[in-house]
């Protein structure tokens, strides 16, 4: 139990006794938002089962499944107009065989780790592949190391997320290039595979997959793969016992010919300038390992609320404003560069464009173009402090509503607690359960909050 | 994934250029305060073993246990002093019987509901209460009734906590009266025996209890009970369908003799105003439903790293620096007034207490005793909004410091972010596995930060 002596905390109402007219309005509107998504919004059920029609990475059943789910979601809600838009997508499957196993020189050392392919890897072969392992702890020690050190052997890349950042994200900005290109740099030296730490704040025995590539031409395309953090200290702990133990892998993951996918989009049409439109969207693909409920599941949810928020409290937007569930955002971004093409070929005028792609956890401010952030910041930087959105910084955004820049969009991006989201991210665990349902709804009034200033005052 | 065009937060060393030299030392300071804390911080571990001693309610075995644990924690830190205080505490034990069901005039209705009573509840006696449900809504409500319409029945208080509140601990400041006065209130009209809807911000089956009292001496003590939320939906849409139907409840609660226990200190001596003490705490005792993880293991973990990040930093503060885990205090708040007699009849000074028990969640700031509000905001509001800590408020503190305020200390509490702490407070949910590492490490970063610059520069 905690003292019943509470923190005082200013509301907006208190506070804006002398301030102009049109700021305790927006006071009021924001707080109709809050209130309104709290207590009557639904989208920690909408996540629900959105998490429960199984995994959805693009070409999947399981994303047909949401794309059809998503749509029928927002039919429900009367909105002006609701379609998909056809993109073609990859389609990348992992197929029914991840296995790893150490062999070392004495039986004790011969355990299972746990492990999964990286999006994108090529196969292992049928019958895997049994290698010598290096361990490195970043590409400079790569580098430097002989080709005859490393020729036929698997690399393994064991570099743990830095826990010192109060930001995870820019650990995970200092980590991703290994998943992303670390099997190209493991083949320029002669490796036969790739393997790497799972990038987590956590120490478990959950493989975190993701997005990996194949860049370099003049090199062959090795398998890469994820360990969850447990296999990654036991691996490197068998291999100071043993440095000429054998890691064999196998996994039969596969790249399919291209297939037809839809983003999802539905619009509540502006008052007064429905042609300047203002997206709100979040990714409906997921990595196929987990339900991506955090990933992206909670942010498709959250930008339906917006929608869904404004109807229930009776607000009725002068500028166009669009819920947008990008397809593909994991693994080739075509959802969002088709949505922007269409828009380019229609000559629609999109001023605004925000994403919530952090997770569903409690908002701490947002980061946006310079511009609209100034703005943002002289008018309504108090406003939105007083509902704990004090972080107001420049950039970052959705990888999906990017392509939407070069046509003179501003861009913005819902910036969310980000402590947990590594947990969980790109791995089984990222589950509904994980979710709270307080956060999730303070997420999509963060967003629908920034909308309606957008909406009722434009850009410029 | 998510964008690498990471926002750009910028961090206090880059922000500090033309700003006091002392500012850029407490800059630094601050910075390897997060980064010692994140790094290289035990009270993730600390807390995974308390919780595994079983439940520990004033009196208890686990008390005894956790007694002796945080000790044995702080006895291998190299304090300068750890010691145990002895402290008389009550003994309410729950007994090994809690049930309720439904007794219907359809054999439908009738099944069992998730209860639990509440801590320091008068048993029902071995044959348990059957008696007609009065649903009421609001003190209000009951007063309104009369008596023939209450007496020999079970009143039931259904009072939901409103979701609209931003910070969950408003909801539950407004709901908590029906906890702890409502039995007293129901007998004023003759009830039989009180259940009350959980306060909880979930919807599950986790009854939440809590402390209860009866201070109305011309009333006979009757039962107090909380159903889970989903009990008191469930019992609520059958009073629907049967107004009549009688509720059934057993439980086998009762209040034994005072007994000793301890309150657990360990201090660092100030180098240069050692008579000068600080306080940083957390209370021991949990109720005995659940694990206490974070209620408020969590706030003895965090007190005890403040300690550890100190040392492993090499910092030495001007100042005495106290942790206290307090006992007592779910039900009774002996060892925070034993605490302060002490302090007293020995003549200490304490100049500042801290308490953390709001949760292990992502710290958003402090509630400050106005008069330090006022200063810290002038002096550091900036430095520590920069670490994430926005919002500093006036009061707010936990109930074990309160009694050192009438000797002149000044107070403070650690504001986490309150979205989840309702789902698991009081009730079995609120287990280890709900604590994230990281934002369990932020919070005691947090309480060091403010500690340290209290220990540097005094409250005056």
């Amino acid at each position: 139990m905690r003292s019943l002596l509470l923190t005082v905390i200013l509301l907006p109402l208190s506070t804006q006794a002398q301030i102009p007219t049109s700021v305790r309005a927006d006071s009021l509107a924001i707080r109709s938002i809050h209130t309104t998504t709290l207590v009557q919004g639904d989208c920690y059920d909408w996540l629900r089962d959105l998490c429960a029609l199984g995994p959805r990475l693009s070409g999947s059943v399981g994303s047909e499944k949401a794309v059809a789910y998503t749509k029928s979601i927002m039919d429900t809600l009367g909105l002006d107009r609701v379609w998909l838009q056809p993109v073609m997508v990859p389609h990348w499957v992992r197929g029914d065989q991840e296995q790893a196993h150490i062999i070392g020189r004495r039986p004790l050392l011969n355990e299972s780790l746990t492990l999964c392919a990286l999006g994108g890897s090529v196969s292992t072969g049928d019958d895997g592949i049994s290698a010598q392992v290096v361990e490195v702890h970043s590409y400079d020690e790569l580098r430097k190391m002989k080709p005859k050190d490393v020729e036929g052997k698997i690399v393994f890349f064991n570099v743990p997320m830095n826990q010192a950042h109060l930001r995870t994200f820019h650990a995970y900005g200092e980590t991703a290039r290994y998943r992303v290109f670390g099997a190209d740099s493991a083949s320029k030296k002669g490796a036969v595979a790739m393997v790497l730490r799972s990038l987590s704040t956590s120490l478990d025995d959950y493989p975190h997959t993701g997005v990996m590539v194949y860049r370099d031409t003049t090199v062959p395309h090795i398998p890469g793969a994820a360990l969850s953090t447990v296999a990654a200290e036991r691996l490197s702990a068998a291999l100071r016992e043993d440095p000429k133990l054998k890691l064999h892998i196998r996994m039969t993951c596969e790249t399919l010919p291209d297939v037809v996918s839809y983003n999802v989009i539905g619009e509540i049409r502006g008052t007064e300038k429905p042609d300047e439109i203002i997206v709100v969207g979040g990714h409906l693909d997921a990595w196929d390992n987990g339900a991506g409920a955090h990933d992206d599941g909670a942010g498709c949810m959250q930008s339906i609320q917006v929608l869904q928020t404004f109807l229930d409290m009776g607000y009725a937007p002068k500028r166009t404003v669009r819920a947008v569930m990008y397809m593909n955002e994991e693994n080739g971004a075509r959802g969002g560069r088709e949505y922007a093409r269409v828009a380019d070929s229609l000559d629609e005028n999109h001023i605004f464009a925000i994403e919530s792609d952090a997770g569903g956890f409690t908002p701490r401010g947002f980061g946006i173009d310079s511009v609209l952030l100034v703005r943002i910041n002289a008018n309504w930087g108090s406003l939105l402090g007083s509902f704990g959105l004090h972080e107001l910084t420049e950039g970052g955004h959705g990888v999906d509503i990017g392509p939407l820049k070069e046509h003179g969009c501003l861009l913005a991006g819902l910036n969310p607690d980000s402590q947990r989201y590594f947990d969980y991210h790109h791995a089984p665990s990222d589950t509904f359960d994980k979710v709270n349902h307080r956060e999730l709804k303070l997420g999509a009034a963060a967003m629908a909050s920034l909308v309606y200033l957008v909406a009722e005052y434009g850009v410029k």
